[in-house]
């Protein structure tokens, strides 16, 4: 990697369109003065946004495709007609060839895993990639993975999570052993998921770096018990939307309360800037980018309908991420964890054997 | 039933203790003055707390029973030391025997389902019981189960579930056609458990007192987009601790945020009505009531960690459903929807044979 981080970014993604990309990347060159930019999209509508921004400009690359992924495109559909030339695609394969260092697209997420899997394929021992979610919690944030990549996983897949979650919060945090704790439902005798059990005991016995807490609740989330939360994708989405659907109800239910009375409306006036502070705390934009991993290169996914300032929390998620070299700190880990299994199998049959 | 509900309860169960039960009832019995108590628990503790409650006493009678269930007890542990004989299992035993109309307990949930199976037995036809929650929305309430009562669940047990949720909705919110929505992981091509995709088949063709809505996903909880969300226990339960942890996080973050400048606690004050408001929407002690689904008589887990008025909405909400005849309404949807599918197997069958 060179001193500067090169983003590719699929310019045609998101329900916004090219405004939010082009707005959002320049939001991020004020803050990450070393990024440069690829855009993907069609020229006509990107060339004219980029004239707009003359510093943007002056260290970007735009190139012209004719081919946009829609967001209801079904993943076999965006394959069949954006493979090798729609913006999604020429976004994800200037990673895979090394042009960029990142690629972030606001487009549909089915699509955009699809076409990541079959350009960059998985690490070496990944059989699935998994898309992790920053999460903010009250002592800060923590990483939820898979959050809806896939359906169900098994043992080595949970633990393939947690090495990747690790690797992506020591990238991120810059704790040299984050806490890791799998998702479950309760301690008693009848709950619990046989695969999660199972990785508890190979997560709890490896030599990752990473401090095993053990089991944790949906209530653990919020609170930020665990640096690294992993669980498999379908309980991880319903957790992710169902913090986002209380979150929003609750921001209603303060706005009525809020506009009840007279008195309260005063209050109001009086509280202002802590309901700034509130209101930034839980701000979706600010946690904005599912991040996939295991695949050979790094593919961010901003939220559709975000705006110029989420996409921008993107490309900063992106950028911190290839700085720290979070591929090559997974793959270092995989490799590690894969060699001490390999190990104790070695042990095991000597013990087996004698 | 008689004109009067008369419910059983475990005096003995919860973190705090019998007075919280006793206080509860009395808070009960003044909403619900056509309540009568039966008291399950330790005489040398119970019977004091009944003296300095008169018009409680009043209404109600006390059983004798040596042996309390530990709120750390395994489920088998539970049924080895305490069936036929503590104050749990008496309580249930007593709707058995149908001298209550429904039971309450705030003990050990893994316990009192165990206890709950074995005493009054699944209802013809179905397999497994769920737990049903309140779940607080913008619009009112909704039904969500099952939250924890088993892992996974197959395509006939989430039409069971819709079927127990809907008679559920029926009886507590008073509609006569209840929406009802399986809780999924979005509508894309890779997307979507088998078993959440039949049962929406299913659903979409039943007779049942239903309006089937199709999927809904977690931010859907809070929004309140249908009255009864089914699900498979792991999701329910993460989904509804989640909630519960994004609450109180964002609770925190506004306690934080008021207490941060001069202006921002004058605020407060002139808004005090409006935050009583706002605790009062967000209290979880008013769904406070875990109900067991899908057995011969209707048992409500109440938190352990409740207080006396959290004890009182669980016995509210039993209360509601003893006089609204839960069981029954379960039991001739079952039977409706049983003779339904038998019926469609005969067309089928005959179809095949033409």
């Amino acid at each position: 990697m060179t001193e500067t981080v090169t983003i590719s970014l699929d310019a045609m993604g998101g329900d916004n369109g090219a405004e939010i990309v082009i707005d959002g990347a320049a939001l991020a060159l004020e803050r990450q003065p070393d990024s440069r930019f690829i855009f993907y999209g069609d020229e006509a509508i990107v060339a004219p946004l980029l004239d707009q921004n003359p510093k943007l400009k002056a260290v970007s690359t735009l190139e012209h495709t004719d081919v946009a992924v829609k967001m209801d495109d079904k993943p076999s559909q965006a394959l069949r007609a954006g493979r090798w030339k729609s913006s999604m695609w020429r976004s994800i394969q200037a990673v895979r060839d090394n042009e960029a260092d990142v690629c972030i697209s606001a487009g549909n997420t089915g699509a955009l895993m699809a076409m990541s899997k079959f350009c960059l394929r998985t690490m070496v021992g990944i059989e699935r990639p998994a898309i992790a979610a920053l999460w903010p919690t009250v002592r800060g944030q923590s990483i939820v993975l898979d959050v809806g990549a896939t359906i169900g996983a098994d043992t080595k897949q949970l633990v393939d999570f947690a090495v990747m979650g690790e690797a992506m919060a020591r990238a991120l945090f810059g704790v040299e052993r984050p806490t890791v704790g799998l998702l479950n439902i309760g301690v008693e005798e009848v709950k619990g998921i046989e695969e999660v059990k199972d990785a508890g005991q190979i997560l709890r016995e490896s030599d990752l770096p990473i401090r095993y807490h053990g089991f944790v609740e949906g209530d653990d989330l919020g609170k930020g018990t665990v640096d690294v939360v992993v669980t498999e994708g379908f309980a991880g989405n319903i957790a992710l939307k169902t913090a986002e659907g209380t979150a929003r109800q609750i921001a209603e239910y303060l706005r009525m309360a809020m506009q009840r009375t007279f008195f309260a409306k005063i209050g109001y006036l009086f509280a202002r800037d802590a309901f700034q502070t509130l209101r930034e705390k839980m701000d979706p934009r600010k946690v904005n980018g599912g991040v996939f991993l295991g695949l050979n290169g790094i593919v961010i996914k901003s939220h559709g309908s975000t705006d110029a300032e989420g996409f921008a929390s993107a490309i900063a998620l992106g950028h911190k991420m290839a700085k720290n070299r979070l591929v090559a700190k997974i793959a270092d880990d995989l490799s590690q964890y894969a060699h001490a299994v390999a190990l104790d199998s070695v042990g095991e049959a000597k013990a087996g054997a004698a």
